[in-house]
């Protein structure tokens, strides 16, 4: 389908600007206070999730608004031609199909007619078989020992999906071989994990589609020596490494035997691909069943997305709250906070989802989207940001929209600790919203006894504006289920705002300046010839030219 | 001294004001064609760090009025006060005098004229020689085995800067003991930490100094249980638990030897405590010596900070840049990008000691400030982030400055890794800059034989703006004194613009109405009577309940 032209001087948009004004004249208490239906009105719930965004500086109309803006935009429409199988990320000319690497057999994904299932169920099993295999201790290593350590060497999206999904689903992964995961040029990640593991017991899974990405390769040809350095053979390569990837010819060249390659497709872009091959490492971690699961959640999510109204569909609800917040309201971030220690890379897996999906300034059609488009995505969980940095959600200059998201039900024993963890969360989207009067403030200081030049002088200090926007999401618990479902509501969110805003959600050429520059330098730090720079650039590379060759002398 | 009050119509402010819209007339490429010297004229070294601010968008008129206005806002007389040890702190009425932690015996701090550093080296010798013990394997548990594990549970500046600080400094810490940190109130963090440990060979550090600290204590308490429900006898705890702390009644309730406790005092904030007994766990990791070179590597940088003039002097530059980015050219968030593995926390680490300081709207003389204050700090290493948010950095709508940190010798023996680090730390700072023209693009695609329709399709989704602004930091190495001359200079950053903006940096009023809301909503879902609510808390309250009485069942 051809996506319309972003236009901020259409109907539903200028109805938004028109409602803007208001948005702010009444606080949210007051319109809580006004409305005992407020918050199931704007409340909606799907794949066993509940999405409360009622605490948002908006009403029915801006809602009404809002999903105006959504039917004009064909954010439907987009989303069918997105089921379709049609190649709408356009500037690389490719489908975009995640949803088919956690949907059933039979369930009719297709790109150009040819039905994608068959190939994803096969490479799934594959996975999955092998997964197990090594989970068993049936899978050995070259000296016939079970492996013991599972060491995950990939970047971005082959990263920061099993990483963040291992980390949220540890309860489960009880059994398994530890998991880490290296992602980092830097030797000191690669450093860091080898020096406690023993090459005899250790598998290590290379994600890279092409075979080529820098810190992989470089990390991978790194993980090799050390084995070949502890003094086994080469042959000892097939059983210790792994690979993710399509490039036959490289993984062979490399020492993997291709049986234990697992490959995807071009319709699966990286910061979706942990449903796909890319979350091995995720599988061999929690098992079969609970792979499964979070590939069934997901789908829960899918289905919902693509079969409910939009005006009660959570990745599009999700999306327009944000995109109110961003456009009208005009806050430049958003701040992730999960009340869960297990999700605690939530924030940064959601940072590249969001940011690399939607960091853009270009339409489609080339023209500059001319409103502000993703925000900066950012957060840690609670209750630790408590005592970080919610001052400034409380007491800063700038307002910063909050996603609170809660668990309710812990995979632990202590149940005192999870009674307090969600009093806390649901403390803050209160106390954010609510603030303290500076009348509240002076009763209080003058009942502790307080002199009245002490509360002149703290009153200021202690008073809390308040009328500050979140949106709180519960999940039933930390399970495989629920944590796919929540992947996949974020990830339809990012698919609905690139949709309002008119850009490829799909592509990423905003990585490439910069890789090209380093190529160019880091050639110069070996001793090539230098190349044209700024002064400041020169200086650093001087700097840095010196200290590495300091250090090789 | 008494601050002058802030005013946006004194001559500095309002020199920067007539000099805002220059800012962005000369993009920042063309300001280093046009000077030659322009990378050293605003670059400074101190305490064996290089600041190079030189791509931001400024020049020496820019850089004349900021320093201005420093003096305008008498910065350094407040700084001379800091350090005399009044008591700035004026809402606590405490003086700020985390500089005497890393000062030699003879140092000179004192409050209200008694000298302090008796006390502190009295209380740092201590520490040390008990940190060494438990390193050394003479300090034993109570069955007479070493330590093997040691725990630190405490939250907010009890975590962070030790948490931070280990990692950073992990190669010093070899031989010692692992380190494990617990914050969140999240039993998830406790157990996962609990499940791989033998209470016969765990040491715990509990750091809260009032030791009532919500999350402390209730961790502290099921470690406690942990340990005797393992059948170590109550007479364990002493061998078992330490405190960092200055309530020895609490202490010794709790079953801690007051021996074992360590306390600071009220001029150490949180944020600023981890160069006190706070460091405890980071002593025991990296040893005496190692902690002694990160205190020396602050107080060279305080040597710095007191006796430069403020033009030449880094925590007021780097200070002073940032002011003009967030209040003249309105960038709303400042990235950290540190190009090292080790420093993955640090982002976090400044999160904190920034928002939690600066994050505040008024005034010290209760007045509103009336000028954004301080931004949202967020961030990740360097390379992962190029492969996930840095598509934003580069093409999203807002300007993102950054502040890249570069060591540039590492800690392992892998060189090859080192120089693609630095290389492509270098170039992210170049490419923000340059950017990359619709010109330059075209004729890439055409050498590359793309056709015209393809090449007019693609030229404005790989085209950069370019202009972005950045600092860069260079630090010789990952040494415990580069990092603590890191810390100093960020702590000093955060007092400047503190000083800048008039208020204070030292309290934390914004985390009070949070906690106490959460202390009425936990007893309600512990079946306490309820609150008065908003429909949605109201609604969230009785979610959490019927999952937590499920539970209990």
């Amino acid at each position: 389908m051809t996506r319309p032209s972003f236009d901020t001087h259409s109907p539903a948009w200028r109805a938004l600007e028109a409602l803007r004004p208001g948005a702010h004249a009444t606080p949210l208490a007051q319109r809580f206070a006004a409305d005992a239906d407020r918050a199931a009105r704007f409340s909606a719930t799907a794949a066993g999730l509940t999405l409360d965004y009622s605490k948002n500086a908006l009403d029915e109309a801006v809602l009404a608004a809002l999903v105006a803006l959504a039917a004009e935009r064909q954010v439907d429409g987009l989303r069918d031609a997105l089921l379709a199988g049609e190649r709408i990320n356009r500037t690389e000319n490719r489908a975009v199909l995640h949803m088919a690497l956690r949907a059933p057999q039979g369930a009719g994904f297709a790109v150009d007619g040819v039905d994608v299932m068959p190939a994803v169920v096969a490479v799934r099993e594959r996975m999955l078989a092998f997964a197990e295999s090594v989970r068993s201790g049936e899978w050995t290593g070259h000296g016939g020992e079970a492996i013991r350590d599972v060491v995950n060497i990939g970047i971005g999206g082959s990263d920061l999906g099993p990483r963040m999904a291992c980390e949220a689903l540890a309860a489960e992964a009880a059994g398994g071989p530890r998991m880490h995961f290296v992602s980092n040029v830097d030797g000191h990640a690669l450093a860091g994990v080898l020096d406690a593991l023993q090459p005899e017991t250790t598998l290590f899974v290379i994600a890279s589609k092409t075979f080529t990405t820098l810190e992989t390769m470089r990390n991978a040809d790194s993980a090799r020596a050390w084995l070949l350095d502890a003094g086994l053979p080469r042959a000892a390569i097939a059983r210790h490494f792994v690979a993710v990837s399509t490039h036959a010819e490289a993984v062979s060249a490399f020492g993997i035997d291709t049986a234990n390659m697992f490959g995807f497709w071009d319709w699966v872009g990286g910061r979706f691909s942990m449903w796909s091959a890319v979350g091995l490492s995720l599988a061999i971690a929690v098992g079969e069943a609970g792979f499964r699961a979070l590939l069934d959640g997901a789908h829960q999510m899918d289905r919902h997305f693509a079969e409910a109204p939009l005006a009660a569909n959570l990745p599009v609800l999700l999306a327009l709250v944000g995109l109110w917040n961003r456009d009208f309201l005009g806050y430049p971030s958003l701040c992730i906070a999960p009340y869960a220690e297990p999700l605690a890379r939530l924030p940064a897996y959601l940072q590249q989802l969001e940011m690399e999906s939607n960091g853009k300034s270009v339409r489609l059609d080339g023209e500059a989207v001319g409103v502000p488009t993703c925000p900066v995505i950012w957060g840690e969980p609670g209750t630790n940001g408590q005592h970080a940095f919610f001052q400034l959600l409380h007491q800063g200059t700038d307002v910063v929209p909050v996603d609170f998201i809660l668990p309710l039900r812990p995979s632990h024993g202590l149940p005192d600790h999870h009674r307090l963890l969600l009093a806390n969360g649901i403390a803050q989207s209160k106390a954010l919203m609510v603030g303290r009067s500076a009348e509240a403030v002076r009763s209080e200081l003058a009942a502790a006894g307080r002199s009245a030049d002490e509360i002149a002088r703290l009153v200021p200090h202690r008073t809390f504006a308040g009328n500050r926007p979140s949106n709180t999401i519960l999940l039933p618990d930390l399970s495989p289920r629920s944590l796919g479902a929540l992947i996949a509501l974020y990830e339809h969110k990012v698919f609905v705002q690139g949709a309002l805003w008119g850009i490829n959600s799909f592509d990423q050429w905003g990585v490439e300046l910069g890789k090209q520059l380093a190529g160019g330098i880091a050639d110069e730090l070996a001793g090539g010839p230098a190349g044209a720079h700024d002064g400041s650039t020169a200086a650093l590379i001087a700097r840095a030219k010196a200290a590495l060759d300091d250090d090789a002398a």
